[in-house]
């Protein structure tokens, strides 16, 4: 396998998760979603609910997530680095040594920057219109009291901002990627079996 | 065939112009390129030459070019729409019209907005890295006085600015796409095989 490293960037709601899990598994090799959080808990000494809320999103934390951090931090304010340029810095290194054992599928995490280095990397970036994304979005996660256009609107604005913020590139711009796929349009089944075939291309 | 009009965007030099041509040969349709800009020639009364030059990059147009372009349009200065709006006009009747007249492959002129509300069409973007444009445009039109750089960034750098000038959206952002590829990390034989394959996909 040539592109043995599979980065997947996401709109919220696209299927990317589910389509980079799919291809994992097809391709018999790790996904790494609660490994990757349970090593940079392990490393930064940050909850996994903070990394998993703060870990794409927040270039600003609130203070009381920042609180709530600190505290736990097992080096407190020792230093004037902010809680979410420690994080990204803390992903950046696991998402490094992760790839560096050997084949796998990294959903997020600005992981298609940090490895773009590397000549066998495969990046995707999956995206959909607004119904089968809010399809998606209401099927798995249901109702809640914002309105759903609003619901994918802040979540791939954070995405955006964080990954302008630690990349200086633009979040979903084609040229980032290998291979951009409209998931709505071509089905998710569709876009595991293209994505396994490229990356088991010689 | 349930996608049966392709329209093809593309960085210069990334050969999104050969996929095109040999995606339409392949499903057996028409590839518009010659034809496109002789329809728009005959509808608009502007020379071939200037439908080439200024059909996918000038919002303004050089004194010079408007010049030629004016004398030799039957309309002369009748109105006060420019000589741009005008050529943009008759290209959007001209793409609709070819598209209305069934499957073919369209490539450039803003054919992917002009057609974003018809479900049977398939947007496609086609990008690479410097070194893969550089090589295939040096080995398709040679060494010229401008550097290779600067060769490649003005050229798409016009086709920016015209595309956001006439549809306001970011030229080569995925979402405006069905499917966007690297022709450099996949291959322009990969990147014809998958758009056929998803071209006839029911």
């Amino acid at each position: 396998m040539t592109n043995k490293i599979i980065t997947i960037s996401r709109q919220f709601g696209s299927g990317g998760r589910s389509i980079g899990k799919a291809v994992a598994e097809r391709l018999g090799i790790p996904y790494y979603d609660k490994e990757l959080v349970d090593a940079v808990a392990k490393q930064s000494g940050f909850s996994h609910e903070f990394i998993e809320e703060i870990g794409e999103y927040a270039t600003v934390t609130s203070s009381f997530l920042f609180n709530i951090a600190v505290s736990s931090h097992p080096m407190g304010l020792v230093d004037t680095m902010s809680v979410s340029d420690k994080l990204y810095v803390c992903q950046t290194n696991v998402i490094r040594d992760l790839a560096d054992k050997g084949p796998c599928v990294i959903v997020g995490r600005c992981a298609d920057f940090i490895l773009k280095d590397r000549p066998d990397c495969l990046h995707i970036f999956v995206h959909a219109d607004y119904e089968h994304r809010a399809a998606r979005v209401h099927a798995r996660y249901g109702e809640t009291k914002q309105p759903m256009q609003k619901r994918l609107q802040d979540k791939d604005s954070k995405r955006k901002v964080y990954y302008k913020h630690y990349t200086n590139r633009n979040w979903g711009e084609a040229q980032n990627y290998d291979i951009c796929l409209d998931s709505g349009k071509l089905g998710v089944e569709k876009c595991v079996d293209f994505i396994c075939d490229i990356a088991e291309m010689k």
